[in-house]
């Protein structure tokens, strides 16, 4: 760990064609988009896009083609004072991309491709890379060098947080390496079943320090190792793009590990941040700086913690 | 008119983002897609890429966005041979755009978006442009331009073909000026009501010498002016991604009218390039040749008319 808190992110970037429309179309209909924004994407790129908007320092490690949609996810990412030296490139393959389409009632169906560059290889992740943050983000793709970095981070003393969408089959082995899971609802569900409550206690009995499941306008849940347990309602926001809002509540999240507050106000600065980033259409275009959302906390004190 | 046909289209151009994918996804989820490719589409634009495969002269009117989406579209066109000097660009502006979800039942949805580059207008249409063509097509954007183009045609004996997507504010000011009437089901119910039969005989007061509506893989309709009604089956075959398969019948339908077929040849033969065009992913990948629609016709003599 250095002196000043830096966070370092291995996973996914992607380049993000959104579109904002009335009602979602039925399967073999054409629909028309009122609006359309082409930005980059990601979960772990968007969460350190807020996390660098916070005065984060942040490094991504990743890998993108050596396609048009490539050179836009670095540009995308150093604008935003991401650094990207290890954000390696696949000459002869393609970006991961996504269509994402923004409903009326703050739905965003999302369409992605992961691209056809490889995934990184435990080989190519470096010890000192990881040993150069204080916490390292992982968001469940590149398997292999994703499983090496929890493990180096583990022996270096660098906080790990996931960030799981979808349970996949390297989640188990990954798993005991976490300190704090992030998950959304499919993920909890597809490890533990139907029953949220009883899906986050199983998957604390990884180990994690604390294992909050997202779910969207339906709030949070946290269970902590600590035995503490709450619920956090997500802010009441008039949501015109609800893409990347879990991306951007993982870099609220690590904010707030990185100030050792408790963790009902890392988890409430989290929702706060990803209330905001709903504003305007694209994962990014509106997440906050740090001015923003004190600002939007300070208003907002009606959303509280309930302890269970 | 020339003596050589050649086509010319004004109309729609777009830059397609399409995906392939098992299962259409429900509101609010993710879906990973299994292949993806960027082509140019649009339908009028998509109709003379298959002239020009087909051994066609053909010119396209239109305008891109200053946008890197404008060049591709542009370069997409040229690179099938098709003129593009009438292709004008609103420097400040941006391209059509759509994505298109190619599902594994041959179902495609597309959500699009018409770019902010304004509408071709009245005064942009030059007689000359018109009268170079033996054909004229329209899809109904432009609407100022498409209908001094029609009227302009009409004067200069050229045969003008209507593609009708979605009716619109200007389609009964539009249709009178019309010969050759080719429409989605959802055309010919939006104005003439459920009843296929009765709306097909409603849009034919318009005065057309021909009303199509086709229903995709349900087949077609057609009823002439001289009393004629047929439907025509569509042909058996493995579709891929049935995006653009509209505007590839299109496409074969002006080159049945150029070659002054029997209307039902025309129309199988129009069937014939828009079945064969869903064998790969992507409004234009697998648009046939003529040697590839005349060998595929040979095979599929169970298809024919059905005269009512």
């Amino acid at each position: 760990m250095t002196d000043h808190p830096s966070v370092v992110g291995l996973g996914q970037c992607s380049l993000d064609f959104l579109g904002t429309l009335t009602g979602f179309p039925e399967r073999d209909q054409k629909v028309e988009l009122d609006d359309v924004l082409i930005q980059g994407g990601g979960p772990t790129a968007t969460a350190l896009v807020t996390l660098a908007r916070l005065g984060i320092a942040t490094t991504f490690l990743g890998r993108v083609g050596g396609d048009e949609a490539g050179s836009k996810i670095r540009s995308g990412l150093l604008a935003e004072g991401v650094t990207c030296q290890g954000l390696l490139v696949d000459t002869d393959a393609t970006s991961q991309l996504a269509f994402c389409a923004a409903d009326q009632n703050a739905g965003r169906t999302i369409f992605w491709h992961r691209g056809t560059a490889r995934p990184l290889a435990a080989h190519e992740i470096d010890v000192e890379q990881i040993a150069a943050g204080s916490v390292l983000l992982l968001d469940g793709l590149h398997a292999e060098a994703s499983l090496t970095a929890a493990r180096m981070a583990r022996r270096q003393g660098v906080t790990t947080v996931l960030d799981g969408g979808s349970w996949r089959d390297n989640s188990a082995e990954l798993l005991p390496w976490i300190d704090h899971l992030v998950v959304s609802e499919k993920f909890a569900r597809q490890y533990g079943g139907t029953d949220l409550n009883a899906a986050v206690s199983a998957l604390a009995e990884f180990g994690a320090v604390a294992v909050t499941v997202t779910s969207g306008a339906a709030g949070s849940l946290t269970c902590a190792a600590d035995g503490t347990r709450f619920t956090m309602p997500a802010f009441p926001i008039n949501a015109v793009d609800t893409t990347g809002c879990g991306d951007v509540f993982h870099g609220g999240y690590i904010y707030g590990l990185l100030q050792a507050w408790p963790l009902f106000e890392t988890v409430r600065f989290a929702a706060a941040c990803a209330a905001l980033k709903t504003r305007a259409l694209g994962g990014r275009t509106a997440i906050p700086r740090l001015a923003e959302v004190q600002a939007f906390l300070k208003e907002q004190t009606v959303v509280r913690p309930v302890f269970c």
